[in-house]
């Protein structure tokens, strides 16, 4: 009786609630009925955002917002900051490029996160750069980056804030209007609680008029004609109804427990996860680790992708190896979105019994031991 | 006791088998589990693609792959030709002005379908047409486009022959390899019985030759990138998972009936539909009726708007009415997706009692009686 339990950073169990809501009968997306619905989950993203600027949400992955992104805000020939930490702040790079932006690249160490000097710096050196491209939480390391800290060193620059925040919206906290985030982008299927298929962006009136000018060609992502849509609760193409209709009910359930509450169980979780690694000798990979994700390194003498296939294939269990650079060395384990204490001692004693299994000396039950001390704190 | 009943040409119904299946427990794509749905679902997808070439299938409405149809055969300043009859035939336009692909347009009558002739004269008079637009079935006015016979004009030409099958793909035949049809685009919203939220394409080795030079910039469409993916039963950017999975299901739904059986019913029940209309003294919209979508004129004296409107609230059955210039002229039942000879004789039925209602003169049950003649012809 293998149970499947997601506890990868995205996709991430959706509440069986939602999933109910999702599988109701269908409805056309041009009726009152679904209006209602789409303005009611169109409030709750701005509540979510914590931001009063609109929210436009594609029927896309997270990367389809992304390119929403630059493409409405940009035009060729044009120059951008991207800050690569990790395979997702690379898109940013890969996306102006093929939209023939000049991308400024600041490369940050994998496992680190971005010195806001930094920007400051390329900002004062750069007067051209039109936008900055950060990620929130660079998924790929789990990395969080200071937005907070950008956003004031952008207090000055006529340059636009753009934060990927697919993997953290609804986990960490992102203040979007207070910290001047020119537009957010996230996904359906981290924080958000729901499957993969919706990706989203809010817009601030600085970078309303970037769009009005950008001249990169766009159609399905063109936010003007969204915008139109928008103003009278409409999409301009059809939209995922069901994957709508789910949002919805995530963001009904946190909005009740309330964003504060989310955020503290985000970090609580996050802080139970980070003493279990350590307990059993474990190190972390992140400098600054994400209340969302956390990287752990594989031990010496463990093969890091047989450890996640193991775990996968003999407790159906499912947690991240690491990407690209990082293949084989770390693994990840998600404390996003509809997770709680006990998905977290979960994910903390099927590592303990696999490395057990795999030949790691350790004490057993330590791990778990050292979260709980960490989730009575 | 109001039941909720879709007779719109997209969303159409989703049987409950394919919606249980999308709520059964999260799992991550870059899994086992998930790699053999995904390639059971592009298998199935060549069935009823009736082709060899790659499917390919985006998170994304319809509009989506066709924009992926246009950045990824055309280079701006290239020249297509765009057939418009209708609303969604205008998108091809759009989508090329969008990215400076010069569009060379044959208008049609709305209402009509392109004369194959008119495209071979085109084709003769502009050497330079890379790509011919079309619409199979063009939703906006229920009529049918005579692609085999465009396919054979085209058999000399250089040009690739693009099908939108977006409202008609698993509803009426469309033999994307013996027809010598390069693109086809679909949704998941409409023959193909899954909710909205995915955009798919096929392309053939002739169009894929464009690919390769084609100058529009691209990422999140981008076939080469999802090309590579496919090769590894992978996509390039997270899936829409759960609409996968229901995909998958109802394509097995699809090859049960089997493809000639699937055609059939939709001929049947939309010659049903076009009996019970005409039997109660209304006009059929389109000179050639698609067998998926009937567009029936709405009677002098009726109010079309009030019609959809009042059906839809009094019966919580939802009808489509008519788009941009025909609003309010016509309305429209689909017979598309997972649709049967009951939903046919409702959707009649409902519009029998409506028009009684509003005033309009008729003998009761003709038009039902004149379907079941039908249906058991």
């Amino acid at each position: 009786m293998k149970k499947k339990i997601l506890l990868t950073p995205g996709p991430t169990p959706v509440p069986t609630q939602v999933l109910l809501a999702m599988a109701g009968p269908s409805i056309h997306h041009r009726t009152p009925e679904f209006m209602a619905i789409f303005k009611e989950m169109n409030d709750n993203l701005k509540y979510v955002f914590q931001t009063k600027n609109d929210v436009f949400t594609f029927a896309a992955s997270g990367t389809g917002a992304m390119e929403a992104a630059v493409v409405n805000l940009l035009s060729p020939g044009d120059t951008a900051l991207c800050i690569q930490a990790g395979k997702f702040g690379e898109r940013w790079t890969e996306l102006c490029k093929a939209y023939q932006v000049n991308p400024i690249v600041i490369d940050v160490a994998w496992g680190d996160a971005v010195q806001p000097e930094a920007i400051e710096k390329a900002l004062k050196e750069h007067k051209n750069i039109k936008a900055v491209f950060t990620t929130l939480c660079e998924t790929s390391t789990g990395v969080v980056t200071d937005i907070k800290a950008i956003g004031q060193v952008m207090l000055k620059s006529e340059a636009v804030l753009v934060t990927d925040a697919i993997s953290a919206l609804g986990s960490i906290d992102l203040q979007t209007d207070a910290w001047g985030v020119d537009v957010v982008v996230a996904g359906s299927q981290k924080g958000l609680m729901i499957p993969p298929g919706l990706g989203l962006c809010s817009v601030s009136p600085k970078a309303w008029k970037l769009v009005e000018k950008a001249l990169c060609p766009r159609y399905y992502f063109d936010l003007r004609t969204a915008k139109k849509a928008l103003d009278k609760t409409d999409t301009a193409f059809t939209p995922a109804v069901t994957l709508c209709i789910g949002l919805n009910e995530a963001l009904k359930m946190i909005k009740a427990e309330t964003l504060e509450k989310t955020f503290a169980r985000h970090q609580r979780l996050s802080r139970a996860v980070r003493a279990g690694m350590q307990a059993i000798g474990l190190k972390l990979y992140a400098k600054k680790p994400a209340d969302a994700v956390t990287a752990v390194c594989v031990p010496e003498g463990i093969d890091g992708e047989k450890l996640v296939k193991a775990i996968r294939d003999d407790f159906g269990i499912s947690i991240a190896g690491g990407q690209a650079e990082l293949k084989g060395k770390i693994f990840r384990i998600a404390q996003m979105g509809y997770m709680n204490e006990f998905d977290i001692i979960t994910g903390i004693s099927c590592i303990e019994l696999m490395l057990a299994k795999m030949g790691y000396a350790f004490e057993r039950g330590k791990g778990v031991g050292a979260a709980e001390k960490e989730l009575l704190a």
